[in-house]
């Protein structure tokens, strides 16, 4: 993956606090853009990567914890984390090996990850998380009980140092490649939703709800 | 995300060796099946998560270098990497918040990230990597030059560590909640290529080659 980096010199991989207003509208759309986020931490001092679902309420990111988040809460204090989302838009195909990239929207953020701890925030988080995915279903479905809230784990950070990453276009070919017998090009990358599979004990007839079609994907 | 653990108990966050044929199968197939990973590492002791591109040779995982690996490998000795790859397959909507989960397919793998040394093996491995993208391109595009392949990175790790995790299937709602009034089920999620998009200097009537449309996403 050819670094294209925003605001990030390629060479640099230091955290630096997020500063420019236009670069905290491109994280903030990357992150709202998506569900599935990769949060890494250092168990033991090496690092594990775990996937989970994010959202964002303002100036702080969510995620929904995983077995490594649940152990690092064994720990005394809280621990570095870093969340990276990652949006694979097209694979680009240059006249040489090397020019070949990925079209990608990616966002990484550093910061201690914080354990909600309350239930009333907890289900305050998750009723947020429910209208970014399914605005209304939070209303349809059974509410939670207290063993549910006891067994969920919610961990946050907030969002003020890390970087976007993004990278758009056709190849960039060396001038001297471009009239060598070979297509290239951009292969773009969609992910879509397919049509909804009804659960088996759903009466035949439920109305599928108009938010399952709008849910963002990348 | 539920943990639904093929062989991995849901509290276990400890490494495991790969030993049963089956997993490893599972294994192959999820890292196969995609082109980007996030790959962890620890950096002054703080997790970074960056995505990038990574592809399979038998018993070992490639993966193409970035900024983070760079600033590793002029660390002493090999540092622990933790390559994760995740493919959404569907979103699953129950009846209650809690059950709420994805369909998913993940790989996390634990090792000593190392870097491919001499130029024949970092050229063998790209080579490797566009055959399984694209097979027949590497014989089109301009071969790598001396300059290009030491600026390239390949990391690589043995694929002996680590586990998947796969759910597939409906919601898991509890019994007495099926016959609430909520629309239930999974609501799949399709990753697909687009129509490729020539670059400007392309010959018209260029032929699109078959392989831009085999490419393997997910």
């Amino acid at each position: 993956m050819t670094d294209e980096v925003q605001k990030t010199p390629r060479s640099r991989i230091k955290r630096e606090f997020i500063r420019a207003d236009y670069q905290r509208e491109t994280i903030n759309g990357i992150l709202d853009a998506g569900l599935v986020c990769h949060v890494g931490y250092v168990i033991d001092g090496a690092p594990y990567v775990t996937p989970t679902l994010h959202w964002r309420d303002g100036d702080r990111v969510y995620w929904h914890g995983s077995s490594a988040s649940r152990a690092l809460l064994s720990q005394a204090g809280p621990a570095d984390a870093c969340l990276t989302v990652t949006h694979l838009d097209g694979i680009v195909m240059a006249r040489s090996g090397y020019f070949h990239s990925i079209n990608y929207r990616s966002v990484m953020l550093f910061g201690k990850a914080m354990a909600v701890e309350s239930d009333e925030e907890k289900i305050a988080a998750l009723h947020i998380f429910m209208e970014h995915l399914a605005p209304g279903r939070w209303d349809e479905v059974r509410p939670p009980d207290d063993q549910e809230i006891k067994a969920t784990t919610v961990m946050w950070m907030p969002i003020d140092e890390g970087a976007a990453k993004v990278r758009t276009g056709p190849p960039d070919d060396r001038e001297e490649d471009l009239s060598l017998d070979c297509w290239a090009g951009v292969v773009p990358v969609v992910t879509s939703l397919g049509t909804p599979d009804p659960e088996s004990h759903l009466p035949e007839g439920t109305p599928v709800p108009d938010y399952l079609s709008r849910i963002r994907l990348s």
